[in-house]
């Protein structure tokens, strides 16, 4: 850590912060410069003194204080190198395949559960998505058909050899949620919703964590970090997409956040181009440019008629159109030697 | 509403939305253009609606759906012309007097709490505030002392005659919080926690509602619209910065919000200049500014030691600096006809 | 166009806005709902009435008014249904291939930009970049070498059988570097300095005009409208990133616009990975990404010692680095049915 | 200057970095910690050798650059601590008294222009504002009047003892428009248009620097160097708003930025508030709040007929508006020390 004094900041205020870090543990090393004074704060475990280093910025004198190291431990690549595989009952994140999940938006009935999840399934998706609690903007939205959504999503990821991934969105329903779910999947709405990290840090439930709305990089690690350090080591991260100024898209899908992801944290990186673009008409570009980005997998909202969808249609694929993009994505997954299945 | 078709849309398509929008109980106007057809749709709850007009994006030909009525009824001020008052055991949030709501961002001791308290009920605050659940962006800053915290903030409140606000995070402790706190601070990162807001929505218990990071002014009406709906008319919504690209603030306060909200709503709008900018030395300023602005309230983060505070020292104000402001603030408050206490 | 009025406007001030939309030349549809009028007006050639559009969101009782076609004319889709190619004496822009144009951000010296002429141009380069004059956000920064500058690079390009691409940022300056350049480069800056746009479209040579920093898709497709009007059909587009909340990229690189302006507008659309991360070790990832994601070129910053480089030397590749990434380019250009040189 | 050294660098990558900052002329003072090393580095002028800073950003081994100076100098409180206050001829800007300019967004006629500014005048108003060269998002939109513009512009101020200001886009404009102007307005859209802050640079006519629409602080001051740095000291920065997702506003205006630059530079802090949210009907409310915040002026604009302005009708005020805001002004100026004429 570096503490920045202000210039022309009286001695006493300089040693009242080295005090102050000698308090904290701190190794103390000043360089008194012409214009400033810069303190070098040596030998700490950062991320453990968050809150007393914040408090420093407060004393007199202190102009600016940076960190040198990074806020987070297990989620970071210098705690573990190697990749972070996940194995959900056979099918394996984090490896060379890229990982098709694919869906409805909403659970509406059987037979559109039933028909999608046929169709996805022959065309090679691993992991059935659906939604049972839906996060709705207005409360006249509909929210989900609840339990019932989530026996259906089972029945029907067992008929046809599939995963599932679903939302939970409250603590209470943790348990629930895992009894038919195979990946709990936590919303952009509720990256920050620490009552509900921690309960998924409890169990060893595959996590499923999106990007909260406009989260910087780093907070979306930390709150990776609220489930790995609970106890589950079995994450992985959602890029939804953003909100900017751009009218034309619902969110704007940032695929950088892939590459600098893989050098940061050692946890596979989900793509979500439904919801990224909000467009169904972008949905297939974005994707076969974020299997070229090298995204760990896809989650992409498919309904056998999204004109008559109750949730989302306008940006659900329609089953043909599904189709024809898992071709493209397989060769495009080859040019960059990743392999769909 | 008014669906717009794209130029050269086949008859059939057209006919498609019609009828659509005939099931759907709309009387159908169409005006047939030289460019374009759009179709005017009358007569509907749009609110009520929501899902089935969004499918309709997706419908062959149709190149935009807009809304022509507001998503929210109980929070508009169509509903309800008259401001909303809330009288929180006898003070009223609401009327002439900008309520001021101060206390330690976290409660940390009983020291620290009474001090601050004895100090800011001297200079005329109405409302303690001090967080007792925290939610922090690292798992390993502080979260707050729990219960224990919420005692100290009822036994100070009443020492000194005050109400207490302070954050409930998690559904499951809406209950505990209730029976300590007199007003619901629902935190910018829960804004959008569905089952947090109705869960707060099924008691009578005030709610003070902040504004997420990246929140439009739309959807965060239709959050409050979740706690109207959900039977609790006790709403106050709190402005407390958003999220930009300019890095020299934590947050960029939002006080074009407040005239825009007493347009759209009847519900109070409070201010957070704390964690409005971040920065102890911009909140006297913006204090005065929100309330020049028509602030219903303001609640400001004061520490006795804000060096040594655990939590968000750089944002505190040092006692001596919260009376030196409110004295600014009460001839601002008479320049627009308001007052404090 | 449509005009929504408020709800319960009186039936004189419908009448006015009536009138004016008459006088406009208009057509005119009302349509009297339960809640709120709206009036279609059909018949216009909406972005020739811009202006008086605009002014009828002040009349008394409007709430608002919906645009329901683009304001612009000659470079969208609708005017010309074929993709623009511009034929850069010889290197075809908008066609299969993938251009690829490379090259210092700064002009340096000789040596410098012969040494990477030469490595770029043999890993199938076929435009030469360079900076001259250099928009440099602190006036201490290195300004450009100037019209030496721009010798130095048509020279290097005619050695190595390239094309030039140089940005001009001053309207007194586009004769100057047109002597030299085959592309003038419109920056950043510079997307909505009008009387610069203005300049370059009364001359033929091709304009590679880069997105403003928070531009809007339609603002960019409305920039290059002047240009287009103005007589010059060789506009492409160019993606650079824009500016978000994120710290750990300079821009973020917004990969969907390239779908959604293939679908906007016939001009081709390259891209900057270089200035659309800031960082070098994003850029060839991106790269990959961007070419599946359909970019007709793109255009890369290569340094032979980038830690030494005058400017940017942070986001620059090296010759090894450029190499190195153009074989993988290759192999996705083809998985995406392109190619490159 | 802070290089953060990555943790494991190898002894010769931190050599080859000490070896260049002893190069560059600082004093090297290395902290070796347990984690990672960091390197002081003393006395240099940060802002003139901002160009080599940058590069040894891409040193092997470098993790990060942290700067502790400021990257300008003349406009920055260090350099001058007493406050800039610019006479233009005889109305002082950056005094006690906030001064108030108004007019038209455009120069339409003689009338139009008379009328707005014998009004304004009569109301206090000290400054005329009018468009006569226009920076319009459209082709299409009207381009301002130009040359007949501006003479009217000083007839009108001469007329009503006033002082013209009035925007200036195109350096081989900047002789013309100070023939007839006294402050010379820079747009948003032109803030980082570095020929033109040169070429008004080297006159001693009073610049006018509106904020980029997504300009950070640190680039707008920068922006305002250039000028500075070129001979003019007479220069006012501009909030008027920056860019956000909110869709309600045409622009959130940063209130926040007028104690932050007040703290920053010595520089009179001018608000747009008409600009600022794009909205009459909170045009008032936000100058209230802007005169609380520390504006020392305000540039509003009025219109005598904003429904039938060829521009902007919709967020221009009309007389008796702007006459009953200038009331409610002086009262809350007088709040906080200040005063109108």
């Amino acid at each position: 850590m570096i503490i920045v004094m202000q210039s022309g900041t009286p001695t006493d205020q300089i040693q009242a912060v080295e005090e102050r870090l000698a308090e904290l543990g701190y190794q103390v090393n000043p360089i008194y410069g012409v214009e400033k004074t810069v303190i070098g704060a040596v030998g700490g475990m950062e991320h453990e003194k968050i809150d007393a280093i914040d408090s420093l910025r407060s004393y007199p004198g202190v102009e600016d204080v940076l960190l040198i190291t990074k806020p987070y431990k297990f989620v970071s690549r210098e705690y573990q190198k190697s990749k972070t595989t996940i194995d959900v009952r056979g099918v394996v994140i984090g490896g060379d395949e890229v990982v098709m999940m694919a869906g409805p938006c909403t659970v509406e009935s059987r037979e559109q559960l039933f028909t999608t999840a046929e169709a996805v399934s022959k065309a090679g998706a691993r992991i059935l998505r659906g939604g049972a609690y839906k996060p709705s903007t207005s409360p006249y939205s509909f929210q989900g058909m609840g339990e019932p959504g989530l026996a259906l999503l089972k029945e029907a990821a067992e008929k046809y050899d599939m995963r599932v991934i679903t939302e939970v969105m409250d603590p209470r329903k943790v348990e629930l949620v895992s009894s038919y779910a195979d990946i709990l999947q936590i919303g952009t709405r509720n990256m920050q919703n620490y009552d509900l990290l921690k309960e998924v840090g409890q169990t060893k439930v595959p996590v499923m964590l999106k990007r909260g709305m406009s989260a910087k990089i780093e907070e979306w690690l930390l709150a990776a970090e609220y489930v790995m350090s609970g106890g589950n080591p079995n994450v992985m991260l959602c890029e939804r997409g953003i909100r900017t100024f751009e009218p034309s898209v619902r969110n704007m899908l940032d695929l950088a956040a892939i590459p600098l992801l893989h050098k940061l944290t050692h946890l596979p990186v989900i793509v979500d181009p439904s919801q990224g673009t909000g467009r169904r008409d972008l949905v297939e570009t974005m994707s076969v440019a974020a299997v070229a980005a090298g995204a760990d997998g896809l989650i992409v909202e498919v309904h056998p008629n999204p004109d008559h969808a109750i949730k989302d249609g306008s940006q659900s694929q329609t089953i043909p159109q599904y189709e024809a993009m898992v071709t493209k994505l397989a060769r495009v997954a080859t040019a960059v030697d990743r392999r769909l299945a």
